[in-house]
């Protein structure tokens, strides 16, 4: 039984097994760098780098594709320095599939994340952040005077730089051609991304705006080279935590010709919300085309979400934990930084075929985090990402012998 | 025609050819993990790995050996835990010949070094040091007393660790003892190093007194279990700047049975002068044993010690400046960081082959510097490592070609 997505060339995915006990798939995304195995989960690497980690080991652990963020690459190098090299595959030596957010996270992350204290970036530039009801952001600036920080307007989001303080605008024509420029795969239409603690009219009038803003950026999309160049335009759902909202958003998203989908933006301030506000937001999406869940990556909420129809996840925590000394197992978390490992002659998790468990003991890994050494994040990550890797595989082998 | 030196068992070096216009030679040294083809240079692995690079890349580069430091292995993990995980090897994973010197660097590091400001080491422990006529090294306390920081005996040297300022006393059946846990192919005899500035008389004493700790070292080395394991056990030459010195420490050391030799210590304030002190270390010494300079690196020494005879080297030099952003070329030294390289396409360096050159261009690198990430000092450390394993092998085949 095979399902295809209508494209403007060939296919773009491609379902090869649905799951009779829940919504979940396993198939195939094709891009201009080749195929993407769903379910699947991408490695970040924000600046053109998944850190600490060469391409030639991302390769040995057999991944796909990797997320690289818009707007860290749109402030540096530039998104046009990149496009001098080739785009992001050639400037990075990432031969295989690469996708892009749109850079609208950050109009959460710099600004209403900041004033919520749940911004997902951390910002050394800000010290202090307030929104305006007229939807100005304001940082307290060194010399204690309120500043503008990030102001969002119909067009767009004007906005200082995280590095040097330096004004820019991104609005949704801006966004397309940064990522053209980058020549990503897999690209997002813009979006505004709102925090858990916006309330039911700024949530509303946001995602609203998200909408107007998806139509633009198909627009956009559709003249720029990117439809030559083969790149896939991924529409967002928006929404928050409310029903009607979501339900609204996938409506609008999903009647629009999308190559796929992103789910965005915030889930509820309690876990128990995720399942039930990912269900509306996937309510009205057309089946046969892939679904990304945008910056979801615990393995808990994966597996939630896979039978609720996503494909595609991408998050930071994996790399994250690994460079703090956290390994992925599955048995849970493991705090290899830990007194207990000292002696440990056990690999991370036995049985792990990865580079890491393959070569190396807890008490050695244990010992590099103490010294400071930087393989103790190379190590945990290259595990941590391995573990990932094997974790989609096996649901994905689930799904085909109709086990999930 | 081949050179075998005497060994307690088969050979330890075999020289393969001599150079007809100096004293350069190529050959290999037999370990119980295998060969290293000389003239070689080995990467410093300090604390049991080579800062940011896998054991793996390591062997993709050709790498033969790595030198580990005792000191800071005996501090952390502590000797004994390396022990019980099999050795050094088994530890970090690295199955091909490993090097550690004998931890008396640390005397001068910790020492000497510090009262005139030329300790290689970067002690955050240390505010200050001074040195009493007695040998006691001293450190201003955060009290601003006045304290023992490390003390020289006949003994020994009792010191505080850098990590914790506990305290700890190594001497030549401590120093032989803890190599023999950590388990490396080639360890060093227990050496006092002087300072560049300490006088002739001081540097005098020290040589006498790392004289004794010689005969001291081999006789624990052969009551010690090394010599079942086929541990290899180096002694090493001292005499600072002063050519009388030299000669003397030439001819006690070298009449010892020693399996091969180090050259260590001060070679004078002024790079002209290397050639000549490097001449008197090495004068009396067996011609059909090994010889390894100890801690110098840079391209030019090199050669100049090649020519004189030594055999092996080790150097933080590659990697340090690696991960700073400074390549090694055969044009010199490149600082990748510079904004010139911006939109570089070419590679760090035309025609080199290692990973970094064949994958990357000096545009990317300069970016990953400016972004702070680990990569840069990945990729720069890949390159230099294999800058300097190309050198030694274009060395070697010069010499066996009658080029050197």
């Amino acid at each position: 039984m095979e399902h295809e997505s209508d494209s403007h060339w060939g296919y773009v995915f491609k379902i090869l097994k649905k799951s009779k006990k829940s919504n979940a798939r396993a198939g195939v995304i094709s891009t201009p760098h080749g195929l993407i195995h769903t379910p699947a989960f991408y490695p970040v690497g924000t600046k053109a780098t998944v850190k600490g980690i060469t391409p030639a080991q991302l390769n040995d652990m057999g991944i796909e594709a990797v997320l690289c963020n818009t707007y860290h690459l749109f402030l540096r190098p530039g998104d046009k320095v990149v496009k001098k090299f080739g785009g992001l595959h050639k400037f990075m030596n990432w031969q295989k599939p690469i996708i892009t957010d749109s850079g609208g996270f950050q109009v959460f992350s710099l600004g209403l994340g900041m004033e919520h204290g749940c911004s997902k970036i951390a910002n050394s530039a800000l010290e202090t952040g307030n929104r305006r009801s007229d939807g100005t952001l304001l940082r307290k600036a060194s010399d204690g005077q309120v500043e503008k920080f990030a102001k969002i307007t119909e067009d767009g989001v004007y906005f200082r730089s995280f590095l040097d303080g330096s004004k820019h605008f991104i609005g949704p024509e801006e966004s397309m051609k940064i990522q053209e420029n980058l020549g990503a795969d897999i690209i997002f239409a813009f979006d505004e991304c709102t925090s858990p603690y916006s309330d039911y009219e700024y949530t509303k009038e946001a995602m609203e705006r998200t909408h107007r803003w998806a139509v633009r950026s198909l627009e956009a999309f559709r003249r720029g080279s990117s439809v030559v160049s083969c790149q896939l335009l991924f529409g967002i759902v928006q929404g928050g935590e409310f029903k009607d909202l979501r339900l609204e958003s996938s409506k609008f998203i999903g009647a629009m010709d999308f190559d796929g989908f992103g789910i965005g933006g915030s889930f509820g301030k309690f876990k128990k919300n995720v399942k039930n506000i990912l269900d509306y937001s996937v309510e009205h999406l057309p089946e046969n085309k892939p679904k990304h869940l945008l910056g979801i990556g615990s393995v808990d909420d994966i597996i939630e979400a896979i039978r609720r129809g996503i494909d595609t996840f991408d998050c930071v925590t994996p790399t994250r934990l690994g460079r703090n000394g956290t390994a992925l197992t599955n048995k849970g978390n493991l705090n290899i930084r830990s007194g207990r490992f000292a002696l440990d002659k056990k690999p991370i998790e036995k049985g792990c075929e990865c580079y890491t468990c393959a070569n190396f003991t807890r008490g050695y890994v244990r010992h590099l985090f103490q010294s400071g050494e930087m393989l103790a994040g190379i190590l945990t990550t290259i595990h941590n990402l391995y573990f990932m890797e094997k974790l989609m595989k096996k649901i994905r082998k689930d799904i085909l012998e109709n086990k999930l």
